[in-house]
């Protein structure tokens, strides 16, 4: 798999890493970057968050902007955060939308983007095994959470594979994919045109569908978030989960808008609701 | 001084907010980042703390990588981030370590500088006045820290300025520049050949000559900074402090770098030690 560190930083006692290996399932590069608590005398067994990123970010956004290290390591907890996309390939779109950095985290049906454009497969049978093997003494227990259109892809690989994450949560997620411009954009040119094949990765659906009996889902939305009335309409998730009796706390922050300033603010939060469940 | 409002963010219950405004020391347009806190029932009166960022920052470094918006609006304290030089001119070079996003914070003599590279007086003359207006219920007191070339920014200014800066901190200062090649490189170019006009500048030669009572010199080191050796070495810093009988806190620690990763994990005890003392 050729993995290779490109970084590595010590960060609140623990190791900030960003690593490149090649993918068999994207059939590219990629990168990822992983987060090592400090070693505590304890040497308590170690559980794995997953944080899936929005439009247009990579492994670094998360890494550099949410400050998470701080309680990761003082809980000693262990984060990996994978890349939004295949890269370095050809298949891309001038928009900032679709195609790189803008994999929505499912798996492409359609040309040109079905070759590469597989990450739900990269996201659940190819990078664990990688990662599981880097993270000391893994205790097998895993959560997922996201920001954006990778709080589409945590609720979504969440709810798919409960037997795998314990807890999912999410900031500002697009839970109703198929029914806003981006997820339409995306699943219109990834999937096609038949709507029937959209339903298998749209969370309000699948919540509606399979529901998550694991633990509550945690979602946080600020209020002068400028995408939250057209993008990330959150009344059909809460519906279909209403109908599957899927407990859903979701909170809505004043002043709040879609940046990192605000996933800075509540990431505290959001670890020790995964803690809680997966420790 | 047509100040405008670039962006505003809600943290941590205060508010980041990014400014541009027209420069008369420096003659063009400039961008400087501030943070208020939270407001709190007590009211109570809020001191302000600068960070100088390092060669090819800007504001928005510190801003979105340190995660200082938590301690900021815990302890009730304002920050200000200037950039790092006058931007949005000709005067510039095609090396990183010279020109736009490396001034030094020092005020130039010679061609083709002098004309714009005024950051010493920008920063102690113009940008206080603009920032004090702009903090709600400012207290008057006043600290400084900063990183790289801004540690050495926030060494010389403080020094210089004993009767505003009541606190004055760096992580990895530049702490010499006469004799480290960065220094060296910018002192000759800033200030020309003449050395005598570069001890004005070096904060080893400051601080053995005015010295700083106002509370003790907080500096921490990463001990795996690949600058540390060439550009960084403490020695002349320290040797000028005990000649004064200064005071001055310097931390190695270990694993660390130079990197924001450092700063974010330190960031805490070093607002403490600044709150101590302006609050």
């Amino acid at each position: 798999m050729g993995l290779k560190i490109l970084e590595q930083h010590q960060s609140f006692g623990g190791q900030q890493i960003k690593y490149s290996h090649e993918s068999a399932i994207l059939q590219c590069e990629m990168t990822f970057s992983l987060f090592i608590p400090k070693k505590t005398e304890e040497q308590k067994a170690v559980p794995l968050i997953w944080f899936l990123a929005g439009l247009t970010c990579t492994d670094d956004n998360f890494s550099q902007k949410s400050g998470f290290q701080k309680y990761a390591s003082e809980n000693g907890v262990a984060f990996v955060m994978p890349d939004t996309s295949p890269r370095k390939i050809e298949e891309d779109s001038p928009d900032w939308d679709l195609g790189q950095g803008a994999s929505f985290y499912l798996n492409a049906t359609q040309e040109p983007w079905k070759r590469h454009y597989q990450m739900y497969d990269y996201l659940t049978k190819e990078l664990p095994e990688i990662v599981y093997s880097l993270v000391p003494n893994f205790s097998g227990q895993e959560s997922i959470m996201g920001h954006s259109m990778g709080g589409h892809g945590a609720l979504v690989i969440g709810l798919k594979n409960p037997e795998r994450f314990q807890a999912i949560s999410a900031f500002a997620p697009i839970s109703n994919p198929m029914n806003v411009p981006w997820g339409q954009k995306a699943f219109e040119n990834y999937l096609g045109s038949d709507q029937s094949n959209w339903e298998n990765w749209d969370a309000a659906k699948l919540v509606e569908k399979t529901g998550f009996k694991n633990s509550p889902i945690l979602i946080t939305q600020g209020s002068k978030d400028n995408f939250y009335e057209i993008q990330l309409n959150e009344a059909a998730f809460l519906a279909g989960a209403k109908k599957s009796h899927t407990c859903v706390t979701y909170q809505i922050e004043k002043e709040y808008d879609h940046s990192y300033f605000m996933i800075a603010t509540f990431i505290e939060e959001h670890i020790k609701h995964h803690v809680n469940i997966i420790k």
